[in-house]
């Protein structure tokens, strides 16, 4: 028996064929064109999962499940809130069961991701777990013994929206203050911005063409490896405010690992050394083990890996 | 069979005789003297121990189990930091057990209180609970499938630490800026305190007689009820707050309910009615189910039901 995960973002569809423990053999994309409405998109899902499963040897009597990760929130086979695709209140399981009649499973795309982690990637051997994703926005995966957990109306685990700095910056939620707005892709570059506005000749400032249009985490980050003092200011301002978001996480849940994933997280050792170097300043135990923090492993797979994974 | 429940305070030590079902059969009660050390505060609590029981007609062979609630975190038997009782690492659980051997369980004290209030209290019929005591701190309890929650090394829960405004007022635990400095009494009377000094002739000042030393929580809330505007505005800073901090809460685990205990819970409706309506600005998931909010209904006696409670 196998399973199909799969991972609909806003720019691509991506559907594999996964075994029980989380092996992909075989995987398929199409782009997503999220401008369409719902129904041509889920039947390019059916579609998909039809193909990778013909294409890796398997018939649907092979099949399992199906598990999908959503760049929203799904309750009851029912993506509630998608913004990126503009989706509202889809009814995806009774769409997808019509024409394949197999236990479908949905959940936000940071909850799935999370959940590849704990099952096959960095966080194998840590029952309590959260992941972040930290991207254009922030989002929050919580695992607790290996389940996702989503709280008892099923909106848990929006990390990106605890208040961090009350009355502070407006975030797309309506609220002001929101982690998201300081801890996330989106966050760093709009400090980097304002950093080439008043560092006209840093290396930064130069790199960007003077313009914040310019700027992405990426572009930060190297000029920060590089040593200008403009993006080592911006980029230890940026792990200042996240290294305060995990010690919130660790005062919380207390997790026995944090995992940061999403495009930021590619900074790799040189984000992961200092976030850890600063969370020491922040942690109100400072005598006592603690979470460990560590960079996912399992890169854009985990995506199909955890949504298979939502089956039994 | 009964248990014991002790509830551990700077101030008092109360001991109950309490049933399965969680009620308190018998209570007696003796001063902490805090400034002692920890092992006549020990002999004490064993002491009151027996007389409880006693009093109660019931020997130790009655005695199913003992728990203990501590202003502090305890792990495996030890209470590891206790500040208002100058307690670290005091091995309460082999103590006990020299002078009484029966199953001995200690918890923090927020923890209790909120296990009280799932099993015998007002989040009978909620799984899922997170217990704030309002106070001269913010302690949270977290309750899962009516467990108290303590996350993997014992340090979750601490929910007064969670960061509020980065960078912000300096706090007793050596951040800046956490949820504490806003959202207790203690947020609420530095609020007030400046309130009284640019607003000297308010009802507010006369009644704390111009100096912010007298002011409390109930005298700011009481001349908030009688329409004092300073104190209107110091309440409903308050207020802004600690719905913001209640909204984090459900972002991040989204209970079934959130239960305000402590000094400033004694406001009453007036304080649930304003939380209530601030937090429908801040709610991420507008449209859907979210948390109820409630008060403690077990005042004082809950650190002792509760404490009965973390037995089997």
């Amino acid at each position: 028996m196998v399973r199909i995960g799969i991972d609909l973002g806003a720019t691509n569809i991506a559907v594999g064929v996964v075994t029980d423990d989380g092996t992909i053999l075989h995987k398929v994309e199409a782009p997503t064109l999220a401008s369409r409405p719902w129904q041509p998109v889920v039947a390019d899902m059916i579609a998909l999962t039809r193909r990778a499963l013909s294409e890796a040897g398997f018939t649907l009597d092979d099949l399992r499940s199906i598990g999908v990760g959503v760049p929203g929130t799904a309750i009851g086979g029912v993506v509630v809130f998608c913004t990126n695709l503009g989706w509202h209140d889809v009814p995806l399981e009774r769409t997808f069961r019509e024409a394949i009649d197999k236990p479908l499973y949905i959940d936000n795309d940071a909850n799935v991701a999370g959940l590849a982690e704990a099952m096959a990637g960095v966080s194998a051997g840590a029952p309590n777990s959260v992941f972040l994703t930290l991207g254009t926005g922030l989002g929050g995966g919580i695992i607790i013994n290996k389940r996702i957990y989503t709280g008892a109306h099923g909106v848990g685990g929006e990390l990106g929206h605890l208040t961090f700095i009350a009355d502070g910056e407006m975030c797309t939620c309506g609220k002001r203050g929101c982690l998201e707005r300081y801890a996330s892709a989106t966050g760093m570059i709009r400090q980097g911005g304002e950093a080439i506005r008043t560092h006209p000749h840093s290396a930064l400032a130069k790199a960007a063409g003077q313009d914040p249009a310019n700027l992405t985490a990426k572009l930060i980050v190297d000029q920060a490896r590089a040593g200008d003092p403009t993006a080592m200011m911006v980029f230890d301002r940026y792990v200042h405010y996240l290294a305060q978001g995990i010690n919130s996480i660790i005062s919380f849940i207390d997790p026995d690992m944090i995992v940061l994933g999403g495009g930021v997280s590619k900074a790799g050792a040189f984000l992961l050394d200092a976030v850890r170097l600063a969370l020491t300043n922040y942690i109100f135990f400072r005598t006592l083990p603690y979470a460990s923090i560590e960079l996912a492993s399992l890169g854009n797979d985990a995506g199909i890996i955890g949504a298979a994974m939502l089956g039994e």
